[in-house]
C-alpha cells in the first residue's frame, strides 16, 4: 500500500490539460464505472489511484495494473470530478489510423463542448456506431469531461480528430447532413452506409464540409423550441437509421 | 441608469437557492436568449439587470419592465451562469393547476439533475408536448441551471411538481414506462394520447409508480451501452410517437 506522491498529483492535475496530455502521451479515466470498462479492455492502464474499497472490491480484474491506494479525499482533490470519486486511472492514449469510410459512421465539424461529445460518443455505443470523425476544432476525445460523459462508452468507439473536409472529399458514402430545412427523418430511405454529419448548434455545419452533403436531412419540429442540442440530435437521428437497417 | 444595489444582488444571490424561491414566489432567468422569450410570455417579470448593450437593443420588448443597467462583470457576479451574462430576470412564478391528463404527457419519477429537466422540457417543447408532472423529489422546474437548460422552452412547457402515483392512478389514459426490458418503440402502435413515465437513470421507474404502467416500453441498443441518459431517451420515444402521432 502506497500514497500518492506529490509527483503522481502534479501529473493527475496536469492531465486535465490537452496540452499535457500530448506532451505525456497520458489521459485519465475518472470514475468507478469508467474505470472498471477501462479494465475490460486492450488499453494501456500506466496506474490506478483508488480507495481501499475499490481495491479490495475489484481485486482480480486489477492484478495486471499497478495500484495505488487513497483516501475518497485525495482523489477527489485529485480528480476533475465534482463528487466523490472511487477510482481514477492513469492511461496511454492509444495510437490509431484514420478509419475507412465504410459502414454507418459519424462525423462532427466544431462540436466543441466536452460534454456533448462524450454524450455523442455514449449514443454512438448504444446504436453500434465504431467510429466518429471531427474536425480538429472538435473537443479533445481525451478531455477527462468528454470520458466521463461516456459512462464506459470511450472504450468502444474511436475518435478520430483529422481534415474533416479532405475526409469528406474522399469517402464514396453518402454523407447525411443535418440541417434545419432537410427532408425529414421520418420520411428518408437511408442507405445501410453513410456519414451522418453533425454541425455545432451555434453555427451548424459549415460550407467547407457542407460542400460534401448529399442528403439534407432534418427532424420535423412540432412545438416552439427552436433548436435541439447537437447530441440529442444525433440520437435521433441515429434512431431513425437503425429502424431500417438493424444489422449495417 | 441605476446600478445593481447590495439588497438586490443579495436577492440574485438568495434566488440560487429552492427556499428562498419558494419565500420570494420568484425565480431567475439568466441569459440573452432566455430572458427573450420570457418577454414574449404573460410571465410577470419584476426587474431586467442587463448590460448597456442588451438594453439598447431590446428596447421595445423592455418597454414595460423595469431595468437597471449592469456591468457584464456584475451580472456575471451575481449569476449562477458560468460564462458571461448579458441579463438575468427576476420573474414571478406562476401559479399553475394541476394538469388534466389529456393529450401526449410526460410524468417523471425521481429525476433529480436540473440539467435533465431542462433537456427534457425543451425536447418536449420541440416535440409540442404542454405539460410535465413530476414526483415531488424532482428536480425543481425554477432552478436556475434547469431554466437555463430549457433554453427558452421554459415558458411553453408546464411542469407541475405532485403525488406522482395519485396523479397516474387517476388519470385514464395510457401509460408507456422506459424499462430496459419492454416492447421494442420501432414496433409499438402508440395511442393518440398517453402519458410517458420516465424514471431516473440510477433506481429507473420505483414500484409506487410503475404499478400504473399500462406498456413497458424500450430503446432497441445495438452496441456496447448499456443505458441511456433519460433526457436522451425521452427524446428518442417522443420521436417514435410523434412519427405516428404528427398533430395530436
Amino acid at each position: 500500500m502506497t500514497m500518492i506522491s506529490k509527483n503522481q498529483l502534479k501529473l493527475l492535475r496536469a492531465l486535465s490539460q490537452k496540452k499535457q496530455r500530448k506532451a505525456h502521451g497520458l489521459f485519465l479515466v475518472e470514475g468507478e464505472k469508467n474505470v472498471l470498462e477501462l479494465l475490460e479492455t486492450s488499453m494501456v492502464t500506466k496506474h490506478v489511484f483508488a480507495t481501499s474499497e475499490f481495491l479490495a472490491s475489484h481485486r482480480e480484474q486489477l492484478q495486471r495494473v499497478e495500484c495505488i491506494e487513497a483516501s475518497l479525499e485525495e482523489l477527489t482533490k485529485a480528480s476533475s470530478l465534482v463528487s466523490n470519486n472511487a477510482a481514477v486511472a492513469v492511461v496511454e492514449i492509444p495510437r490509431t489510423d484514420i478509419p475507412v469510410a465504410e459502414g454507418m459512421m459519424i462525423a462532427l465539424d466544431g462540436v466543441s463542448d466536452p460534454g456533448n461529445l462524450g454524450t455523442i460518443i455514449r449514443i454512438a455505443d448504444w446504436y453500434g456506431i465504431k467510429h466518429i470523425v471531427a474536425s480538429t476544432d472538435c473537443a479533445d476525445p481525451y478531455n477527462p469531461k468528454t470520458i466521463r460523459a461516456t459512462m464506459g462508452s470511450f472504450s468502444r468507439v474511436q475518435v478520430t480528430l483529422l481534415d474533416l473536409p479532405s475526409y469528406l472529399a474522399q469517402a464514396s458514402l453518402p454523407v447525411y447532413g443535418a440541417f434545419l430545412e432537410g427532408e425529414n427523418v421520418h420520411k428518408l430511405a437511408f442507405s445501410a452506409e453513410g456519414i451522418l454529419l453533425m454541425g455545432s448548434e451555434s453555427h451548424g455545419v459549415r460550407p467547407e464540409a457542407a460542400q460534401y452533403v448529399t442528403d439534407k436531412i432534418t427532424i420535423p419540429a412540432f412545438g416552439g423550441a427552436e433548436s435541439l442540442n447537437v447530441a440529442m440530435a444525433t440520437g435521433i437521428i441515429l434512431d431513425n437509421f437503425r429502424r431500417q437497417h438493424s444489422d449495417a
